[in-house]
């Protein structure tokens, strides 16, 4: 990024019948919030959001995106990313469903083209975008399928630590027969370079958990620390990983939080989330590795139950850009 | 507990070579605990933690429990509870175990005897006691077994929230296979028996955990939500157990944080612990259900590692002390 340009942010409003635009909204109308950035709305028409409280942040809107931004200027720029979208507002539909993916296509392609350093999602609903007929789950396999990324994986941030997950979305029986000394090493690998990259630690402490009570305590509560986990370790640390455990599970984060690991390596979903969701709920951040362009994202769903209530807590979606922009500021491969 | 008197807090003083009689001494060093009770300690004439800091609590000692305490009387009795223990700091050896059992089995002794209300046990070594040639793995199945009581259960309580466990020290993946429905319905109802009488709450409001991510999502994940948890549950409100879930992991310790429940039903060992240790580990307390006595114990061990060294914080052994004083000063079932 040259030196005197603002990052530019990229922001999707997500599903219009959830709490997408809302929490985009408050977080714009925080002043320490937008004068980081110059920052770059994928939105629609219907802006519902600007009539919640009263107050809505200033910003310019664009029918189709420009193809150059004045990046010297902070602010707020919104571009339509299709039609008016017919949604009720808490309620799962097809034109939600539709009007969220077409914002996150509409910033890939910005990303693309080097319009915007970053994207910030706001929540989708699996369940609308399905009605809407599109293949993906999520963002994470739609992003990935559109940069072509081969291997993508999941940070979460929040609090006092960051959290890489070596199994995500399956049953915990299943996340067991997952767990492999290669996965393991991948993880490792990547979570490694995305730490150094973007967070400008020259050598990232990763503590990886393992996977039963007392890290299996020498075999007596399973094996697979000696197994699986351990030689993994190993053959991260002759790769130069600063690859520290099998941790106990029950006390890693605690060590984390005492600043003892830059990165913690969790086995399952819940291994992870639990502890980052109960210490930093309100402030923690999903960062995607392995695309090409940096991708943050609001820990939360659509929350179609408090929408269009101003209930929405915007504390995830400030968090998400603000990582989002200091990822783009230390970003160690940016032309500068 | 009549009125007037103060509640008998027992104390043993665990495995000499170990932090226990280190932290023991810390707490009863702090004006703020030794007020609150009659304590009795159950010790040895080995007490190298007097050296520590130069500051001792000021005690009576007995070479044998005496018959009658004076209840009335705040203040330290130091009981000899066996022989001069040949230890050396920091290694577990025979002699220590031997020490720490003794000490316990005392209290037991003078618990069933009604001269004591409760016991708060300082750390134990695995290792030691087998040494010593005792066959139990810790704690709580000497308790069970010298109480007669033929069900017992681990709760932890720290920081904002209180925890019992379903299944405790085995693999995760013996801990999937072994829930069931049956199980997780004595947990409840030993649960809400336990917050009943012990912490003044009427009705306790149980925030039952799902195992998998998500609770599942609805089978998605994981089927033992559907087939295992959700049927515990109902049968548990039939029992008028306010009983609630399954609850997705990952955010039900955040509404134990906010109040919404009084005790979290945790299917595994680190579902459990990870929140409870990250959130509060210098405060976090064991209490065993199903004992005819109170029973509170730090959440440490021996920590051989550090001790002799005036290193020690004595935070859990503190919580574990003022938890046991709490109890007895609810109980429902006392004699007033």
């Amino acid at each position: 990024m040259p030196q005197n340009a603002l990052p530019r942010i990229g922001i999707t409003l997500g599903d219009p019948a959830g709490i997408g635009p809302e929490v985009v909204a408050k977080a714009l109308l925080d002043e320490s919030i937008v004068g980081l950035a110059k920052f770059v709305v994928f939105g629609y028409p219907l802006v519902k959001w600007m009539e919640l409280g009263g107050r809505v942040p200033s910003f310019v809107t664009h029918s189709h995106p420009p193809e150059k931004w004045d990046g010297h200027m902070a602010g707020v720029e919104l571009v339509h990313s299709g039609g008016l979208p017919n949604v009720i507002t808490g309620i799962p539909c097809r034109d939600g469903g539709e009007a969220g993916i077409r914002c996150v296509l509409a910033a890939i392609d910005a990303a693309k083209r080097g319009w915007i350093n970053a994207i910030v999602t706001g929540p989708i609903s699996k369940e609308a975008i399905g009605m809407a007929g599109y293949p993906w789950p999520g963002h994470t396999e739609l992003l990935a399928e559109k940069f072509g990324a081969s291997e993508v994986a999941m940070m979460f941030a929040g609090g006092p630590f960051r959290v890489i997950l070596v199994t995500i979305h399956m049953s915990l029986a299943e996340a067991i027969h997952t767990i492999s000394a290669e996965r393991i090493l991948r993880v490792c690998r990547f979570g490694s370079a995305a730490v150094r990259r973007w967070f400008d630690i020259p050598v990232p402490r990763l503590g990886v958990c393992g996977l039963n009570p007392h890290a299996g305590e020498a075999g007596r509560f399973g094996h697979e620390e000696q197994e699986i986990i351990q030689p993994a370790i190993e053959q991260a640390a002759q790769e130069g990983i600063a690859a520290f455990g099998p941790l106990a599970p029950d006390t890693a984060f605690l060590q984390a939080t005492r600043g003892k690991f830059d990165l913690i390596v969790a086995m399952y979903h819940d291994q992870g989330l639990i502890p980052l969701k109960t210490v930093a709920f309100d402030e923690a951040v999903n960062v995607t590795l392995g695309l090409p362009t940096i991708r943050t994202s609001v820990d939360h769903g659509t929350a179609y139950d408090i929408a269009g209530r101003d209930a929405a807590n915007p504390g995830s979606m400030k968090a998400a850009i603000r990582m989002a922009v200091e990822m783009v500021r230390r970003d160690r491969n940016a032309t500068r």
